[in-house]
């Protein structure tokens, strides 16, 4: 299949932290049971599934060649159903659902390795993206990968406060941060995705400050069918060229990754 | 120990791919075998070793409290020296060398969760960084962590072109793709960085592509020595306003990831 269409109504939340009595863990509960007024919700605890983020030779099929590119090798074992019981698992849940919550802590500037491998080994070729969709004369990728139709909400917390991962944060614009994950996977596979949902100073909240945070998310949550995604240009709309940088007559000059939203 | 002293001549090479019959394979025995000539050099091969990239309860020392930040308990395990033994394997080894090659193929627009889940666990809070130098009077964070005196040089293999991945490419300038890992990691604790060494178009080389940057790298070592790192920012000198966000009169009205870059 080549776009995997979602049944109206499922939702799944991808958990990413090692304890469920955490502030994360908290925000879980209150969330999934929120959104459950609304949709039908799984949750992937990876943690709690002990899922295996290392992405190896078991994901390559029965007869990998070698050498090889290991995503390339991947791809041929998602085609022949060689796909081991754990990530045809994972595949079925994000197959199904129409929106996505992930939560993580922001570790080293990015999602903890079981995230990251949950998008190495989950994200397979063929399955998530690929050349071309021959149904519709596209690259299956940038807005048009097999998971289109779908929105993805992250919900991320840090120890740092909004100064040091804001606009001309030490640490770096978490939206300029968190781009490999909000662009580069999610928007690549054809998943929309709002604004992220940033928790700051999450080590040191209090509880009226957990109390805060819960109401800000449950808020977010209640709004979310209603929100517009980031505006990521679309691959196939022609404002790359050669399908690779931006056109020279598009924001002239500007080299940061706020380019590849389109002007509203 | 607040900062750890390397040992003169002693380089660790940290190999994050599925493969030692790779491209990537092949890189690290032309690379390893040249750097031996000047270096005492140590290979991480995380996948050939098996290391886990999950930090989890075991990271966090036998009476870890409940609630607490994750990374702070994993700080307090160190301290009290209940660190896993293959964590405090790759600390030694970390804490020995003076020169870093970090090497692996580029997915999803980052690291191979392995090597996430490394940094994860290996650069615990006490041991690589943490809140103030009492030596020194500075905060251990952003050139002043507890791994100053090292440098890296960041090897990735990646399947796109130069245009795809550099400036205004669709995926992101690869310098901004990966400023979690070269200054929000690396630099964070203290390593200088020299300018990525970006293999291109790695799944199509051939046997003449591999030749050349099988070449292209063995130069790049040869020169390393003598090579400046990326001018980032010192969190000490004063140039981001209550450590937070860079001052206003600093390229005043820029917003993306190269602002952090000392102009020189």
């Amino acid at each position: 299949m080549i776009t995997h269409t979602p049944e109206p109504g499922r939702a799944l939340w991808i958990y990413a932290h090692p304890r469920r009595t955490s502030l994360n863990g908290h925000l879980l509960d209150a969330g999934a049971a929120a959104l459950s007024k609304r949709y039908d919700v799984t949750v992937s605890d990876l943690y709690g599934e002990g899922f295996d983020p290392v992405l190896a030779e078991r994901d390559l099929g029965r007869a990998a060649p070698d050498p090889g590119s290991i995503v390339e090798l991947a791809g041929e074992a998602y085609r022949k159903g060689e796909i081991p019981e754990d990530v045809r698992r994972e595949q079925g849940r994000l197959a199904a659902a129409e929106l996505l919550i992930l939560q993580f802590p922001l570790w080293w500037y990015g999602p903890p390795a079981i995230l990251k491998g949950w998008f190495d080994r989950v994200l397979t070729n063929g399955f998530a993206y690929g050349d071309l969709d021959p149904e519709r004369g596209v690259p299956r990728r940038y807005g048009d990968g097999g998971l289109r139709g779908r929105k993805a909400l992250v919900v991320v917390t840090a120890g740092e406060d909004a100064g040091s991962i804001g606009p001309r944060g030490i640490s770096g614009d978490i939206d300029s941060v968190l781009f490999p994950l909000t662009h580069g996977t999610l928007w690549y596979v054809g998943i929309d995705v709002p604004r992220l949902h940033v928790v700051h100073d999450a080590d040191g909240l209090g509880d009226t400050g957990v109390e805060r945070e819960t109401d800000r998310l449950l808020q977010r949550l209640e709004g979310l069918d209603a929100e517009a995604p980031l505006p990521y240009r679309r691959l196939r709309d022609g404002e790359y060229r050669g399908t690779r940088a931006l056109r020279e007559d598009l924001l002239p000059g500007r080299t940061d990754l706020g380019i590849h939203l389109r002007e509203e």
